[in-house]
């Protein structure tokens, strides 16, 4: 997926948030915004918008000597999701397609997205999403793939989400490897982020060595490219890794709320929906 | 007021949404958010708001060829407005305090404003605005002040609003001047605006002179000068007017709704917010 013309203004929005969250003092945030209005008419409008995304964050982390301004927020993510944990694995114990309400769970948990100027309730959402319907609804064909696939790549988004991840995993039922981000970047998963979830107890968990918040595949590592070409099976979760793998030619499952306009134009649903869906299978 | 960060980002969202308003070329609403991302750092931060947002939608004319983006929007505004006018005279009519319920529609006029990133509904939001507690209620202030008035300028805002203004303007009783832009900025009610709204019929319609979104004093025509400093009061509505006069040393009554974040901090007050602010009395 290519950055579209609404994407520029909202890496100001993006700058200015994350800003915030790395420093308090203003005359660093006005040259943060400063450098990133200029590098507008810089950025190519043929690269995924995670990859122009990257190009901020760096420049927060210039700016402000940050590494991880969402470290906190990261934290408590996970111990909001953890402490949701017994419940949410209650619900699915209990409902009729214990992988249909996992697939569920794992998509309300994407909405623990901070890249996004949307505000969220994580028990309402979750609520919402349990009996949402699907504007894309690829189930049959990831149940048929799932049956016939012995090893998945599961790639991460965001943490918190990644409690909410453990509890498919679970459901999936088998060898599961977990793919982060190489680096902190807004509040995506990191090696560190995806054990502090629990993740190693269901995974085995890698880096993609990515620097962006998404799935390029050309700033992989050769591990994963190696695990990516020979995955029986690919389970995307959100935005950030639909951006970069949107065009590919390998069959991918997409978990996904769309949670902004732009995302909802390339799917093509409406902002909010929520997606199960296969491309190249 | 001054600008304040958070204004940075908000002006590419004004300029990508007031660009696709001139034009569907793609290519010149880059070339627009380009030269906007340029202009961030040279933004005078000690200007008010509607200073630098006058620069943004004169870059917008520059580019697009376009002097008026907002013709047709305002058309339909106004007679949206117009067609409300007959309930809310009757709703006026039959109010026990007619004056305040005059300002309360007034002030819900006030949400048609576009230079603002977000979606209204005029019908239901005036429902809501009729029956809302105001944040600062100067309303004794303002009943004393027009008590001993014999002339008014008052500031319009919005074109729609405008008719609003003509139900208040009827109720106040005196003899008002209604100050407009110079020229078209934003959904801003010009000369033309005014006197499609029934403005005419009410009050003396005049151009403050100014480019701006909002009443600058030193980019104001002399015969606005001499009226501002004679006037026995000044009604002021909106934001863009408020963020020119806000620091001024004569008394003004200022009737808007806090429609963004940085409006409403200047105030003090919350966001969605509606006031009566009366100054230097």
């Amino acid at each position: 997926m290519k950055t579209y013309l609404d994407c520029l203004p909202c890496y100001m929005n993006q700058a200015i948030r994350a800003g915030r969250m790395a420093t308090n003092d203003d005359k660093k945030i006005k040259q943060l915004l400063d450098q990133v209005g200029d590098m507008i008419k810089h950025i190519p409008m043929e690269n995924t918008p995670a990859e122009s995304g990257a190009m901020i964050y760096q420049k927060i982390k210039e700016i402000t000597g940050v590494e991880d301004p969402y470290k906190t927020i990261k934290q408590n993510s996970i111990n909001e999701a953890k402490a949701l944990y017994p419940e949410l694995k209650e619900i699915i114990n209990k409902s009729k397609d214990k992988l249909l309400t996992a697939i569920r769970i794992a998509i309300a948990g994407n909405i623990i997205d901070f890249g996004i100027n949307k505000k969220f309730n994580l028990v309402d959402d979750v609520k919402k999403i349990l009996i949402q319907d699907f504007a894309i609804f690829d189930y049959e064909k990831f149940k048929s793939e799932l049956e016939k696939s012995e090893n998945i790549l599961y790639l991460a988004d965001n943490a918190g989400e990644s409690v909410f991840d453990k509890l498919l995993i679970e459901e999936l039922n088998k060898k599961v490897i977990y793919a982060v981000r190489e680096i902190p970047v807004i509040n995506d998963v990191t090696i560190q982020d995806a054990i502090d979830s629990g993740i190693a107890d269901v995974a085995e968990i890698i880096s993609s060595g990515v620097k962006a918040p998404g799935t390029i595949l050309n700033q992989c590592n050769n591990n994963f490219l190696d695990l990516f070409d020979t995955a029986d099976m690919i389970i995307s979760k959100g935005q950030g890794n639909y951006e970069g793998l949107s065009d590919i030619n390998r069959s991918v499952f997409f978990l996904l709320k769309a949670k902004c306009s732009v995302i909802a134009k390339d799917i093509g649903v409406k902002e909010d929906d929520i997606v199960i869906k296969s491309i190249n299978l």
